[in-house]
């Protein structure tokens, strides 16, 4: 099955990232545009068969290595 | 409206921070972990309040800045 992991910095942590890409976007003449945020996205192919037991092992990897969790929450959906 | 973008690399296109956070799960000990594949996304506020030109102004972001549409596909989500 698959995992999909979304990670994503915690709202009041500055996104200097995104502020770029906003004004990126302000400066190719995009109006209305507000704040923009970056995140990571990852797929994740695993071996597992039960969906409960790969959702437990997504998050630990979260935890111990995708994730700062300190700044960052994530987000994991496991298909397949 | 908020949109939400995914920016994933084509498949075929090597992947070198995919790798090596496939590296870095083994060496922690996850097992029967497969292909990993990164990619971005990003969240964007816009004042639009018709879909279909919140979406056709994102899609167009996304040619223009947010993709390289050589090695990359995009995937545009309208909320709100």
């Amino acid at each position: 099955m698959k995992a999909k992991v979304h990670v994503t910095l915690k709202s009041g942590v500055l996104d200097p990232q995104g502020k770029a890409v906003g004004h990126a976007l302000a400066s190719l003449g995009f109006d209305g545009v507000g704040d923009v945020r970056q995140g990571k996205y990852i797929e994740i192919d695993l071996n597992d068969t039960d969906a409960g037991t790969a959702r437990a092992r997504v998050e630990d990897m979260c935890q111990k290595l995708l994730a700062n969790t300190v700044i960052e929450n994530y987000h994991v959906d496991i298909e397949g």
